[in-house]
């Protein structure tokens, strides 16, 4: 019932990860699909408690999926932390992971903290991972990328202003507003990763932005950095995560040494969030894939036990062909991310530039299609809340945004593409004499 | 700047509707369009208060609507309480208050109150008129019209099975649970038009509804009808107005003689909904249209103040050209709605149900496209509380689904369609006598 | 069965005009459409005979035609040659003109001659209307108009090259390479009307072009101007038409005084061919919505007698379902058409820039997509000489490229739209403004 | 410049196939498509000489083919006159080879020969081998399979009535009429396989046909076998190989014992036409995709060459954007076909057979509309014959149609996921279980 994953791709996976990919399956359709209702009705409906706590039910399935071994997949065999897997091996289970509001959360495979441990774990320092990546990798705590700014094209990443500069104490002063930082509203976030302008004067401007860890608890309670506000999402606030707005006054950031602070190194920045990006947008790809598929069976349950004139909705000839056709699209969309994730593999993200582009345009925009179609068969009740879907379109609208938007993407491959044209030339210009030679045969 | 009536509309429209028109617009743009901010902010976020008062906003911008004679016209000139516009007319004025979330309210053309009013004239008794008709004209209260059910496929009205007996006292008793009631979460929501199965044994199943009209704050009292919770439309609850959940059980009518709570006739309920739809229709499409104007402007606004690697947005081919099919496509909408409603002026309803159905169909789904591209202009602030658009696509999404789903309107069409078929096989014939008789020129 | 004027359009078109159209429909009706496929029979397979005859039935039709008072209704009531129909009432004509492949050139409502009638009744002297016009109104000539050249981007007509430059003698002689010149090929093409570069030392660029009245025949004797080969269109050569690459060597005019070759005035190309534009196209459009109301007749008559896996594929849903979509497109089509034919009427070509631009943009674009699924309903016949569907196809697809290409026109549109964002600028200062003054109500 | 193969399936191709890729890469560009306009041009423009002759640049490429040991790749590794490579790996080939018009001739691999080819290999007797494939895989012969008949709905080959009964003298005689048999006009086609009805009695309907190899040469001198005439494809008549209308009217095949012309057994037709068919289809999809490649470098080269108002066209955004998305959808498209490929390889055409329609659905739809893009970036000359273009979308169109229209294989996949409802319903009660238990976490 539930699609195979595509021959090829089932052929590169090892018998260990094929056999985590059906305990996650598993996990997933017992324990967290049946949950995610139950998590939403924790969600506290007062507008400050919302905030206050994790529901409880997360921390039980934390123990389940611990017990199981189901913790930490997205860590890749490239870090001496990570679980082992291939991108390859941990898309099929993020596939699955992302059938279920709560199942990323609980196997602790939840954006943006994978993306923050992956970095952390590639450029963090002995003390830097003790402090925030081992913490992270338990679960105990959650993390925060500031990244984002209220007023500036994300799609050109430098025209990043938030400051931090030294001051005459030899500490960083960070001024500026982040927004839609992920997971700012958690109880338990922990640490910012935020993205600040630290110098202006390199002879390459991709040498001005360092990465900074700092203390998110300790900079609240100073008061000069503030979560001003959960920004919606079509009206959702995703307590208790949330995408906050946080301002920056002239925090100082006394409480670590700059060496603990500086991620990577002063001025790497731009190295530290380009390796964050990729297997992070083919994993945010492969939930959107279960987003899909979880969505598809939901509606063929609703057309089974829908009367439309008479006639089961499932055996309408229109439904059951748009069905097929919908079905067709997540397929393709899974062969597309699939070939990224591997390609990953084997030349790495640099390597792969091209295959998560096309997978990052292509699979949002292809998912809300078959969502909106659910909407549409569910009838006033697919916008509601008592279906997971609109809830689910209003997230998956947010990756043609998040990462760079669509056009910032295409735009990319567009000047790659144009790189080609001048060879394109010299292969007509080949081709004349070609046609010179043919005709003298 | 703003988009003109089409010439050839323009000629059917009087001069007293031409000014009335540039007055709405006029105060839509100077008064409520400025207001919408306000208003929103103006609803407490406290879970139960935003449901206990209006925003005071509103009350003050009626104020100002009604010394400008902005009142009611939604009103046709068939009703002698009408504000004298034809439905064309009406619906260039519709145009404007879509643009603006509040216009409507506070010109008391606010949908379901309008579809209400209507039926109320042309059905109501002088008492009915009397007890509800004026209030609702005066704007001292607000309507909800009990249509859709639980669990019950509402493309097909015959399925409507919440059931109104008569009891041994002579008083009718209703069960059943309606939901996504529109409007009756309002706290100033005073009546209810409850579609209701009043029979099962009539010969055509049409007889077999009554359309009730029942005091919806004894119902409330008497806790035998309760409203159990508002829908959301994507993470919206609209408060508010609300799409409410509302129970029946037991609940016996005893505040009013039931000729009071007849509306029209026993095993009228299908004349009345059917009588209901046709203009509300088109001035939904008309307000989307107001929406995606509004939206268009909004992202120019955004699009002269945004570089994107240093190029204004708003002179970049891609945009301009995106921006001007986006053009076109809300032009070609208003056409096939005027001429719906110009349809409607000299054919009625009935007449014009072919152009209506059109309109219903084609409208929202191309005002979606825009409002989808113009999230996208606006990045992540597109689906946030900072701009109105996220709001608006989750409110037009839900007009493919009211009234009838496209698909079921479509359905309807077809049907028609296929009654020609007949036809053309005739046609068919004669052309082939024609080919020989054309072939002995 | 044919559907009908929109209402608010019928109530413009005068009682004569009315009757006119009815006639018309019922002469494509019995005489021209079942006069194409005979038509096509008598079009020689020989590759050069086909050029040298119009088929006899042609002539035929003309006759019957003209006993019709079925000639010439395109010349708008702006002329006095004039049949004294709007456009409006006109494009309902032409749209039934569409339904059939010869019915355009045996009413003489045929392109290029239609457009080139007009320019020859706006500029053309006495002399010259006595020696073009009145043939061609007559029928008794056709004509063809050489603009797009070879090599050159036909989207901005300053690029045109071929030279006209006076010789010692005082006499005009031609250089350059035209294509695509439709109708060229016709035997009875005997006048050319041919956009050339008469100078190159204005300061306005646009007064560098003249059109000239070129005498085809004698050219063509002359050696020094060839018909090369004629253009094929998907396959088709659309003898005995055909669109040319005429070649110009040095041609010397000596057959005709300066003056009785120069339309409208010396540097007056621009003029000419603007003018000549706007009604043609709305001409283009409602014969493609004929095209497409047939071809969706000829699909429904399919559908009526072919059985799918046992069912009559015109009682299948997604048979009807999409037969009805294409209905409502082609309505669509039609409002948006007659909406661009009646701004001309009222506000003459240029105030109505807008309207024909979207007309000429959205319809070709739509009926090729009705196109394509009729010839999909029909399978591997819909693409073969067995029904008229791919050779609608093919001419149909030139219209998104023909007088200039889509993107050449939404292009024009986006530049005027961009002159409305400095307003767009100023309305949201405004909004600011009123923003103030409503919080403080 | 030219796409590479995507990382995962170039894993699975032996280094002698990539060798031969290469080979096969090189060759199409420096013969084959500096051949095609030789090709084209060598085909007499008379209508009977055009059939008489294959242009004779085809002979001498076929040298230079085999010279390289280009021939037959299309034969699988299954078959002992295979050229040894995988679907996988001689789909990359196909792709090469639908570069060009002729280089499918040229190597011995062009449709419908290849499909011929192979069921002849798979059941054909030592005999029938040596009579008909051998002399097929020398290239010395042509074929053609004579499927479609006249006036049948081809989805459901159940329909299939033409008609071979043994009459008194033991000899089959056929009467019906089959149309669009792919390459039975060309000069050197001597065997046709006829899909009959030789029974009409069996209990299961699919045991009613057989494949007959039928002597063409023989068969249509006796006179009861005629071609008609061939079936355009919008304007093109594809000559020499064309796609004929073939009629038998009692026909008596007396030139060879049956059992010499029975392919594989009585009532083996439904198990040789399926057999036939999923490779087949992918080398369909994969030339298509090399027709995509191609027709981008084709525009890449006019925008680099074509200035629109002063800019070059491959230097405009939309151009850029445009260009980069369908280079996306090409990439798409590749894995999909590739998947199958692989599929095929590993399960078979029956195991690949949701795997092989998602290609055949998707492949043509979305290369057409590459195609259209490309003859509209090259205005007017795009649809004449001095680009390749439209030929191209002719030939392309087909596809949607051939072996079964898009909707045909659409309504399998819908049948086949519809037999999943079921267990979907099961699904969604394991799910209500675990609900309850996972509250009681």
């Amino acid at each position: 019932m539930y699609s195979q994953i595509p021959t090829i791709f089932s052929e590169k996976i090892s018998p260990e990860a094929r056999e985590k990919i059906a305990q996650c399956k598993d996990f997933v359709e017992r324990y967290c699909i049946p949950a995610d209702k139950i998590y939403l009705e924790q969600i506290s409906p007062d507008r400050e408690k919302r905030w206050k706590e994790v529901p409880e039910i997360i921390g039980k399935l934390k123990i389940e999926a611990r017990k199981r071994g189901l913790w930490n997949m997205f860590l890749s065999n490239k870090y001496s932390e990570g679980a082992g897997y291939t991108n390859l091996e941990y898309g099929c289970m993020a596939e699955h992971l992302g059938r279920s509001i709560v199942a990323p959360s609980v196997t602790n495979n939840n954006a943006p903290d994978t993306g923050n441990m992956e970095i952390l774990a590639r450029y963090g320092t002995k003390s830097q991972k003790e402090k925030w990546l081992n913490p992270l990798l338990d679960g105990a705590i959650r993390s925060a990328f500031l990244m984002t700014e209220k007023g500036t094209s994300s799609s050109n990443a430098l025209n990043i202003s938030c400051s931090a500069k030294l001051n005459s104490r030899g500490k960083y002063v960070i001024n500026g507003v982040k927004w839609f930082a992920s997971g700012s509203g958690d109880p338990n976030c922990a640490v910012w990763l935020v993205m600040c302008k630290t110098d202006s004067s390199k002879s390459t401007p991709y040498a001005n932005h360092t990465v900074l860890l700092i203390d998110s608890k300790r900079a609240l309670a100073s008061g000069k950095a503030k979560l001003v506000r959960p920004l919606t999402v079509f009206g959702y606030d995703e307590a208790p995560h949330g995408h906050c707005e946080i301002v920056f006054e002239d925090y100082e950031v006394t409480d670590a040494d700059n060496s603990e602070i500086i991620l990577h190194k002063l001025g790497g920045g731009f190295e530290v969030i380009q390796s964050r990006l990729g297997p992070g947008r083919i994993h945010h790809c492969m939930r959107t894939i279960g987003v899909a598929e979880q969505a598809l069976l939901t509606v063929a349950h609703r057309a089974n036990n829908r009367l439309i004139f008479g006639t089961r909705m499932s055996e309408r000839e229109s439904f059951k062909t748009a069905y097929s056709q919908y079905k067709i699209d997540v397929e393709k969309c899974r062969i597309l991310v699939l070939n990224a994730a591997h390609t990953i593999d084997v030349k790495g993200p640099k390597g792969a530039m091209r295959e998560i582009a096309m997978a990052k345009i292509e699979v949002p925009r292809k998912v809300l299609q078959i969502l909106d179609w659910c909407i549409q068969m569910f009838g006033a009740e697919g916008v509601s809340q008592d279906t997971p879907l609109a809830r689910a379109y209003a997230e998956t609208r947010t990756l043609r945004i998040a990462d760079g938007p669509d056009e910032a993407h295409l735009g990319q491959l567009a000047r790659n593409n144009a790189k080609d044209f001048p060879k394109i030339e010299k292969y007509f210009e080949e081709l004349e004499q070609s046609r010179l030679d043919v005709a003298k045969l």
